[in-house]
């Protein structure tokens, strides 16, 4: 069945709403939209290939999920609010079922967050997803990479490492992407792949509390290594304070877990830091919006980031994650 | 050679300066942009495939300049500031020369229009160049596609057709799109498909002049088309009327030029309608930023686009232009 580029953006149109930052929507030859006074405007882009950035076999509405949430969770990282986003969806063939089931997972998240698609196009091609998300964040409050001071504490939140087992789960044959597993141990794996959940309340939450912060999706080595970086500190990692997952201990990979937990990507957790005079605020603030959120070390003058092994011994590690052209 | 990720976003981010409106450009998770007090923001996504929106043989300039040209096409019809862009570069291999080239092409014309690169990734993929561009227009001052008035003069600007017949020299073999041409009107035909004019001064010219603008990427009638059915309104086209190409006739293509000007695509000029009592005010704001406008036909009470024939016949013609997913 083939379906023309109009009845493509036709399909998706019909998803979004009628709202007051939105004086013209789709159907022209841009948007307009009405930013609100005293607000910066966060803009981010992040595309997905097939093969690439997940599996052949992903599921559609999987797909749409993930496109969306990969660029929330940088709005997330930035404590900015979700306001608009653009989807650039390149297409093999023209297929109505996909382009639905797409839809149904991109819209479950957009929904969720009450980002609204203005923008975009359908192109014949490689299958391949483009967004860019806009958000909005008070003059001066967004939380940058630059910030951190020594004697702040760093936090995550989740549990990374979980979305890079899963795929190590399914590179062995132990896991399906393309369908739910009956094992719950296993589903919940599978989910962080293919379901993250971008922290965007956590974000918004640690407005006024967080020094500085960043999203882990190339892993929290390197990602921590970019706040380092740029604030001009050094990070003291504690091993052992990193976050166990339930789930890889039920499934009896708590050995590759640890081993694979600080330098894996794609679980959009954020790796965040905090003066300690304002510990319990974080705890508290993290509480409010449901989200685990775990201290796992602490910024100090100096550079690099320093992984402490079981014996306490801290070590300078490699700051590399994934790295799509490395290699 | 290999470059990894961080080394392409370093060789474009080179390229990008400090303004007042970006408190944070490239090197954060997102973007931090000062909107201006009074203005909308205008947002448009268009994707360019090889192969498919572009011969694979284009130079990779040539690229970098059309990938940004087709967005910023968008903002000019809608009579808006160009301010920022991000950009998603699918690269089948790393190749720094390649990528140095294109920004070459691209951040030429961003410069030209004072746009300013602010984010985006580069992943590995077939070759796939999505961009979202955002610009600016006071609180509703923008030119839309639904204000088209029965009595209203139909222009367009430039030459459509041009770029549709050197694709046709091209697929002929009488052009090569890989190189500059010794003919000057052979050159002049390819340089209108490899680095097509966006109307942007034009667009901000017709601001308070033009009731409605469109721009000419899927061809003249098929474009007309989406003014008559946003407006509600008919539009009369007078064949005879429409721009002559001086390089087409020189290159003895005239007949074939005549043939395809009102449906050819990818001239990316500017359709607008504009009441007959502004005739002279449009002439001379055209003028004024060197554009070239010409009076086409008009809009009536009815719908869709009617072209007349060489006895000035009306007829109703079919409105699909360039399709990428249709036959």
């Amino acid at each position: 069945m083939s379906l023309d580029e109009f009845g493509l953006i036709e399909r998706i149109r019909r998803r979004t709403g009628v709202r007051a930052d939105i004086a013209l929507g789709i159907g022209d030859d841009a948007a307009l939209l009405q930013p609100q006074p005293g607000q910066q405007l966060v803009v981010t882009a992040d595309t997905l290939n097939a093969g690439v950035h997940f599996p052949l076999q992903t599921p559609a509405a999987d797909i749409g999920w993930k496109t969306l949430a990969v660029n929330l969770s940088d709005l997330a990282a930035m404590g900015a609010t979700p306001r608009w986003c653009t989807l650039s969806l390149s297409l093999p063939e023209a297929s109505p079922e996909w382009v639905d089931a797409f839809a149904q997972g991109f819209f479950a998240l957009a929904d969720a967050h009450d980002i609204a698609l203005v923008g975009g196009d359908t192109t014949r091609g490689p299958l391949s997803l483009s967004v860019t998300a806009m958000g909005e964040v008070p003059t001066g409050a967004a939380l940058r990479r630059d910030g951190a001071q020594p004697g702040d504490d760093i936090w995550v939140t989740g549990v990374p490492g979980e979305a890079g087992l899963a795929l190590s789960l399914w590179q062995q044959g132990r896991l399906d992407v393309s369908q739910p597993s009956a094992d719950p141990a296993l589903e919940q794996l599978r989910l962080r792949l293919a379901r993250p959940t971008p922290r965007v309340e956590a974000g918004l939450a640690l407005r006024g509390l967080a020094s500085a912060a960043v999203d882990v999706s190339d892993g929290l080595l390197a990602d921590l290594g970019h706040i380092c970086k740029r604030s001009q500190v050094a990070a003291d990692l504690l091993g052992q304070a990193l976050p166990a997952s339930v789930a890889a201990t039920a499934c009896g990979d708590e050995v590759a877990f640890n081993a694979l937990r600080a330098t894996a990507g794609d679980d959009y957790e954020l790796c965040f830091t905090a003066p300690a005079a304002l510990r319990a605020q974080v705890s508290e603030s993290m509480s409010c919006v449901a989200v685990r959120a775990t201290r796992i070390g602490y910024i100090r003058a100096g550079s690099g980031v320093h992984l402490s092994n079981e014996e306490g011994v801290l070590q300078a590690v490699a700051k590399r994650g994934f790295n799509h052209f490395s290699g």
